[in-house]
């Protein structure tokens, strides 16, 4: 009997299978069938955003964040790079009986920092208890509102060759940070995740140059660059020089096999942008405090090869694949 | 070292008064102040409502209906009490590693069909795998929006003494059929839940004289008519020998020591109406297939004495308190 396993839950292949074979397959419409990060609804005529994601990230508490900040955090990015100001939240909590009240406490606390943050207010909540071993610790679920604003223009079809591809900073921190904390490893680090709010950022260079954002959390930039570029049709190139990483990082990951290109962030948002545009936007991305090391990665290249390229530091040329099986479970 | 136990997720006081000091207190705004079924929000000045739940239910199957049609019936009746025509839903799910494929595709089709049935749109999702052990099967987060139908005129403040409190039909029959699904009691019934979205009952009669509406789920009737008879500062009785329950919930429910009047449905709407208009809207109610069982339960008391009261069948009258400790742990 066919089964579900943890790599239908990373973010690679398996799992955009699934979603496309099962739910967007049954539950047809055209606003899910988009599969954005935000579903553009209409609403008496207005127009707004629509997100989901729920948090199960393990240990509860990291470096840099918790699960309320988490949760709060990722879903106003995922309103934010659909183009929209995150206005209203959701909130859906279930808890293993015997959960410590001081826990919960802390994390209401951090949801409602990051709410304040973020601009944003949890409008209706949900609260579940559930037996012993039944949850781990505590799930959260968040959904979130967004007001497009009048002056983006996002659109994948609007990806040509010849666009830039832009990222805010140092990739992998959540991911190892997360990972770290897990005390599983005997490592000391002083990682610590890169979880923000990127309304603020993205409101800041928010323009008609730019094409398409997306936020690039399970299965890393790399899953997410072959996303956008089998959406829009057409190859991307990267270059691994460019892509900003920590030295902490590196050496961390090198040290566990492990590739940053396929970790997970939470305060990332890759952008596509005009060519003439770029360097402009780049450098309002670099006065915000969360884009101080924004850099122009890579490029939209021709709609024959629809594949993502990385030239690497020592000069080749290798296809970088959509993530396959787990670097690393339950980081968001 | 304060806990949270069971009974801080069963609907009752405990949860309330958690959800008071812990959540309302720190998350404080005037959506979420209210505490309503689903939050009555204000985009770009058009009225909208929005709500969230999450379903833990335990089995995932049971007579009537599984995980994926409660979780769309509970939210898009969340909005209808609400005064809104339900129309885009949110749905996260998060999974067991080792779920059953086969499970998961009959989950996602009771979704399409209870979907279809509400008039709604699953627009944006999001999917969890979690390790085994880590969760218990599945649990499904749904949030909704709604638009507020133009002629509902509904608030607490609106609710006076002399109102009518009218209910379209069984209570109990969720939370039975749930327990005796879980095979731990060697039971045979024919109870099967009563789950089923509101939507066409409600536009049906929605009218400026219905005052208030609300779903009478995890705490039972007994505990929604405390939640209403609290917010608008009146009493309210009602006569046991109007409230519809069927044969088998009677004699199931007295077999086990339960009180019908605390046991979850997912099908019924409690509904305030004025004392001139409600034999009007009862027999609208009467006509739709949801509300054939539909009605008028007992009225709004004074102000002075802001207590339940059930008038029994031998003619006592005794205090109504809300749950206070569990009957019947994840039925909703």
């Amino acid at each position: 009997m066919k089964k579900i396993t943890l790599a239908h839950g990373n973010g690679g292949k398996l799992m955009h299978g699934l979603i496309k074979d099962l739910f967007v397959k049954n539950l047809s419409n055209p606003f899910l069938n988009k599969m954005g990060d935000a579903a553009l609804i209409d609403v008496k005529n207005k127009k707004l955003t629509y997100t989901t994601d729920s948090f199960v990230i393990k240990p509860i508490f990291f470096p840099g964040g918790d699960i309320g900040k988490l949760s709060v955090c990722g879903t106003v990015n995922d309103l934010c790079v659909s183009g929209a100001r995150p206005r209203y939240l959701s909130c859906g909590m279930i808890v293993e009986d015997g959960f410590d009240y001081k826990d919960l406490e802390e994390i209401t606390l951090s949801i409602k920092a990051a709410c304040e943050k973020s601009g944003v207010d949890v409008v209706a909540g949900d609260f579940k208890v559930v037996e012993k071993g039944a949850v781990d610790k505590i799930f959260i679920n968040t959904s979130g509102i967004g007001e497009v604003f009048s002056n983006a223009a996002l659109g994948m079809d609007r990806v040509k060759p010849g666009d830039k591809v832009m990222i805010n900073g140092n990739i992998g921190d959540h991911a190892l940070a997360v990972l770290v904390a897990r005390e599983e490893l005997k490592f000391k680090s002083k990682i610590v995740s890169d979880c923000a709010p990127l309304n603020g950022l993205i409101s800041s260079v928010i323009c008609g140059d730019i094409k398409f954002m997306r936020d690039p959390t399970r299965g890393g930039l790399a899953t997410t660059l072959n996303e956008i570029s089998l959406e829009c049709g057409c190859g991307i190139s990267v270059n691994e020089s460019d892509i900003p990483v920590s030295g902490s990082v590196k050496v961390l990951s090198e040290a566990l096999g492990m590739d940053p290109l396929y970790l997970a962030n939470e305060g990332k948002a890759l952008m596509i942008a005009s060519a003439k545009s770029a360097s402009k936007i780049l450098s309002r991305m670099k006065k915000h405090p969360l884009g101080k090391k924004s850099a122009i990665i890579g490029e939209v290249r021709d709609r024959k090869d629809k594949r993502v390229y990385l030239r690497t530091m020592i000069g080749t040329t290798r296809v970088l694949d959509m993530l396959q099986s787990d670097q690393l479970p339950r980081i968001c």
